[in-house]
């Protein structure tokens, strides 16, 4: 699979994509992330890829030429699925992570400043993804959360399989309470059970645990 | 206002700090964000910070210890607000950057593998916020996440106070549709209102446009 990000911040996204899992799975080759950026394809010598927004107000607006030729460059062969990073877009969820996982080519559009010339996004856009309901400056935090989300779900890149089946969110529960080294901290014990040994005690406590905790945290999720 | 992030992954974490609005607002003194890298609170000398979950299963747990004494570490007279960022917390939204934003000193946890041993999140943590309904590697991504969005609400880091209100989410309506320079791009025209100079038309368009493009693409925020 490949993943292609289209930023003014490129060496920022690479820093990122460089370290842990997404790291790892890149030298592996088991997913290909390249960072470009959208100030090469100015197309003037100031490499000026903004300008103020029609109609007045405040900020600068990314124009469509730039962004529109970046793009360009990313096809090999057919038009890869265009995803902008949009605070106006659909709520990213991990079913979309297991969605765009199983695609072979994406690329990931992130705006800034005050936006996008809303006709490059009627030009080239497939879909709108936004990783939640707050305002940020750019749309590179948010690609690099759907890219390690991806990532995640690409056969091979996590250790085993079993493990993301575990996490919060994956089955629809939150994760159940995890403990480790010291039996003993500052007067708090490890529960009983999970020094038992009894493996179906252990998954039985789990999952209740589980349950319990999605209820007390996040009773939407239970619904 | 003081921001002090706990990770495993500091020099990631920096990369993205030191960029765009919340690295100037660094350089102008206007907001403090630290990176601290939980491993030199090991405490052993192989710098180890995890072990295998009491109960078995899949991956490595964080121990307790490191984490309370990075913690203690950051303590300047009072006791910190700590925000531990896990898919078993609240969903972060736009209000709550506005409240953070407020405080004078906020730690963000950053946990990794598969968690943090509950017992140093019963006795430490204030808060536990979750970004979205994903599974993603590490606490790194939403605490820079979350330091993006309280940053741009503190006082005068954004270049005047007006640019944030018209963002999408601020308000609870999503953004009208920007446009910039050519008036004219690949046979897609700039609505004419915008060039008509008429600021009480202008405002008005927008305005029905905010209305329009949120009831198209997120109507729940309208209720």
């Amino acid at each position: 699979m490949k993943i292609d990000i289209m930023t003014l911040f490129p060496e920022m996204c690479e820093a990122v994509l460089s370290e842990s899992i997404i790291g790892r799975a890149r030298k592996a080759g088991l997913v290909t992330v390249n960072c470009h950026n959208i100030r090469d394809f100015a197309g003037n010598k100031h490499n000026r890829v903004d300008d103020a927004p029609y109609g007045g107000g405040m900020g600068m607006v990314m124009q469509a030429e730039p962004i529109y030729n970046c793009f360009k460059s990313l096809f090999d062969g057919e038009k890869p699925h265009l995803v902008y990073m949009s605070p106006k877009g659909k709520t990213f969820k991990q079913s979309d992570a297991v969605r765009l996982s199983k695609m072979q080519h994406i690329v990931l559009l992130c705006g800034h400043y005050e936006g996008v010339d809303e006709r490059v996004l009627d030009e080239i856009v497939d879909e709108e993804i936004s990783v939640g309901d707050y305002v940020l400056t750019g749309g590179e935090l948010p690609a690099l959360t759907v890219t390690d989300a991806v990532c995640r779900m690409i056969k091979g890149v996590l250790s085993d399989d079993i493990c993301f089946t575990e996490e919060s969110h994956f089955d629809g529960l939150l994760e159940y309470p995890q403990y480790t080294r010291p039996e003993i901290w500052h007067d708090r014990e490890v529960p009983k059970v999970l020094l038992s040994g009894n493996h179906a005690e252990i998954a039985k406590w789990r999952k209740q645990m589980s349950i319990e905790v999605t209820r007390q945290k996040r009773p939407d999720l239970l619904k």
